[in-house]
């Protein structure tokens, strides 16, 4: 049976967290007289009466939450705050159809940044900044689940790389969570804060620095301007938001290791070496045809494929060029990336560096297996040994990822997209990403759609949050026979 | 050390034996007259000579051959066969380039079908006899290799859905493998002659006859004309094509079997059955929009849709309508067909069902083990209990099938071809299947593209020919250090 009473008094909680983050929002609609106020503070008393209706009601239970418990409440989580998350948008008259303020939402929760607003710049500010606040929120609600949750479901095979989380054995919460979690919260706020002075300093507003700050280290890449961050044309902003992605894109704890300077633990993280490198090599190989197609000066031209480059396997999704305006062999390579995801216990979304790691270290010593089908041939991922398990677990992830790729792409093509649309749409919103390419490029937006593949989309930007499995599990009859 | 002179001795019965085949095509010069008798005949002495030096200079040799000769013998048989077996192409004068002539001689020995020759009615007689005779000698090949070598070299993981066959654990021939192989002989010899038959009843010439019955029951897809399998607007034709390709596309055990009566064991196949039940619903259910988008009529409609679908399944590539010319949906559609493949133990290229089907239920069972992570939850595939080894082994296989699919379809957009063509030209190189989509759509060919285009993708059938591993496992150190 599941235990539907401690369910109720989470999601409680969680709605009434909900409500005051709206908050912030009324302070921006108040100075900048957008006249969205009201729909604000609307959509945050509805939100706190019914979490507290909730939380209250089931107060007094003390039922256990199990591995059962978790993945209900993940999935509710984020179905209920996009429900009430899409409350500003309607009630404010920015977004007047359902279809258009889930995905605006779900998008935002997601951190994915895809967006249906065709002018940015006109939305009322309250609004806008609930829209960048959405993304912090996810970013915020990703460390959570990778922390404390994920681990205890045993959910994709990489709960073992995110460090110091308890195996998937387990079946309580770790003591030790509490405090890994309370160092990726200060890392997540201080890098928050650190990013908006930096934007501040590079000449955004007060307003425009901290909407892309949330944003930025969300790595959600919903920006206050039509053209991203293409807008700011100062190399320091671009620079600080390459930068910031970057560590977006890091394992929090990672982060935590260097800024209290252990730097062996930093580089014992195999995954963090392979995104780090990768990142470097793609940057600099790609600037030389980026730089001949493009026409334009050697320091912009890197500038512009590093910043893509980040942008895209960070799964932020800001853009400053049109990368599918140079060449057909290019415009593939970034459609690739959509593919990459950055590292394991960070807020990027999509498949995540230590999946691929595995999977091409593992396959390497497949060969060895062949010639030597005696030996033992065991895969070593910082230092540790990775079971059988575990590897099986991570391949049965990528495939399973690659499946709905295709098959949510012959879902947009049946619905009337030509199939680089629908191939871009659904790799973008299952990675978290945002831009894509077809008529989903970097610089156009998701309106044209239909209601139908708007929610479609928006189903598969959850998946991929979720890391597919908590969600899938709930479609299986295991699920539900289970005691 | 790797004993090159056993191999010396069998690449020279090789290449005496090839030159054998090459005798049919000067009768058929000779008869229509057509010029080329003298290429062919000075290219069957060719290969008759080098082969003849080879085999009795090696003939005294009693090497074993063990499982790193079977690699080496592997890739060199597909390599020189490709190079003698393009001489017929380039001293009649039909292809007058290197990167021509080895494209259409790849394309023909690994069934795969694809062709640059722009006017195939203009082609000699003889040498176009040739050219469907590769084919047919290359599906026996892959019979032989399927039979009695993969098994040995533990390729990809399906030996052991191979009835009959003995496992990847023995390191030395099974006695019964030579049982097998000549059961397998008489079927593909039987249903070509039995397809030749029947194509001449519904009308087709003896010459036109002979060559489709070679290039059908080879899943290849050479066709003697111009608009392929579509010249010939019989109904009957058609009919025997898609029942003959649906044969050729059976694991010819699974044949034997329904020939000698053994029905249970035919039932007994779940790739068979998956097989049967996926194409005629694919068949069936496609049917409607084709008949809604043609404005054909109805049986017309049907016997496009399962033609297309059992010619792109089984890899055999004929073709008899633009399946690209609907709807962005249904291209979508059968373009994912390209990485389908039939069986295993066929002559059908590809990923296969059996690998399809392990995945499939495999990743539905993790969801039993994720809900329940102590229980153990056993695979079975033909009411055998699959071991994690050969699970992990299939996994494996998909996913470098898949990732050898995104880089090749890179290389082929730098080379500056659209991304479509790209996607198209390399699934359909790769799954040995012909017709694609993009500029390689049923009703093109592969002339316009550039010649390391041609020979890189000649690579890339190879590779799929040869189940990937096999060719693999030569560019890494394990296979040169072993002992
Ligand atoms: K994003
Ligand atoms: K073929």
């Amino acid at each position: 049976m599941i235990h539907f009473k401690a369910i109720g008094k989470i999601m409680g909680a969680l709605l009434m967290l909900l409500s005051l983050l709206m908050l912030p929002g009324v302070g921006f609609a108040l100075y900048f007289d957008s006249g969205d106020e009201r729909a604000l503070l609307l959509s945050a008393l509805s939100s706190f009466t019914v979490g507290g209706v909730l939380f209250f009601s089931f107060s007094k239970q003390d039922q256990n939450i199990r591995k059962r418990e978790g993945y209900m409440i993940v999935s509710l989580s984020w179905l209920l705050m996009s429900i009430f998350g899409m409350l500003p948008y309607i009630l404010s008259g920015t977004i007047i159809n359902f279809s258009d303020a889930i995905f605006e939402t779900i998008s935002g929760l997601t951190t994915t940044g895809a967006t249906v607003l065709q002018d940015i710049e006109s939305t009322p500010k309250g609004v806008l900044f609930w829209r960048s606040m959405t993304q912090w929120i996810g970013g915020l609600g990703i460390i959570v689940l990778t922390v404390a949750i994920f681990p205890l479901l045993g959910i994709g095979g990489i709960e073992l790389f995110v460090a110091e989380s308890p195996g998937p054995t387990s079946d309580k919460l770790h003591p030790r969570i509490r405090e890994t979690a309370k160092r990726l919260w200060y890392v997540y706020v201080g890098l928050t804060i650190l990013a908006g002075v930096l934007y501040l300093v590079g000449g955004m507003t007060f307003y425009d620095a901290i909407n892309h700050a949330l944003t930025t280290m969300a790595t959600g890449g919903f920006s206050t301007k039509n053209a991203s961050m293409a807008y700011y044309t100062s190399p320091f902003i671009q620079y600080v938001a390459i930068l910031f992605m970057f560590l977006a894109g890091t394992n929090f704890t990672v982060i935590y290791f260097g800024i209290t300077g252990k730097f062996s633990r930093v580089w014992r993280s195999d995954e963090f070496k392979a995104y780090t490198t990768v990142l470097i090599v793609l940057a600099v190989i790609l600037s030389f045809p980026v730089y001949h197609y493009s026409g334009q000066e050697i320091e912009k031209s890197f500038r512009d494929t590093l910043f893509q480059v980040v942008s895209l396997i960070t799964t932020t999704g800001f853009v400053t060029a049109d990368y599918t305006s140079y060449h057909s062999g290019l415009t593939l390579l970034f459609f690739m990336m959509l593919f990459f995801g950055a590292s394991a216990g960070s807020t990027s979304g999509g498949i995540k560096f230590v999946r691929h790691l595995t999977f091409f270290k593992n396959s390497w010593l497949e060969f060895k297996r062949i010639v030597h089908p005696r030996a033992v041939v065991p895969l070593k991922i910082n230092g540790d040994r990775v079971t059988g398990k575990i590897i099986t677990h991570i391949m049965n992830f990528l495939l399973i990822y690659l499946m709905i790729f295709t098959f949510g792409s012959v879902v947009i093509a049946i619905m009337g997209y030509d199939i680089m649309t629908a191939f871009g749409a659904v790799a973008t919103s299952l990675g978290n990403v945002g831009p894509a390419i077809g008529r989903v490029g970097p610089m156009d937006n998701f309106a044209f759609f239909d209601p139908f593949s708007k929610i479609f989309l928006s189903f598969l930007m959850l998946l991929g949050r979720l890391e597919l499995f908590t969600i899938l599990v709930l479609f299986t009859p295991y699920f539900w026979r289970a005691n």
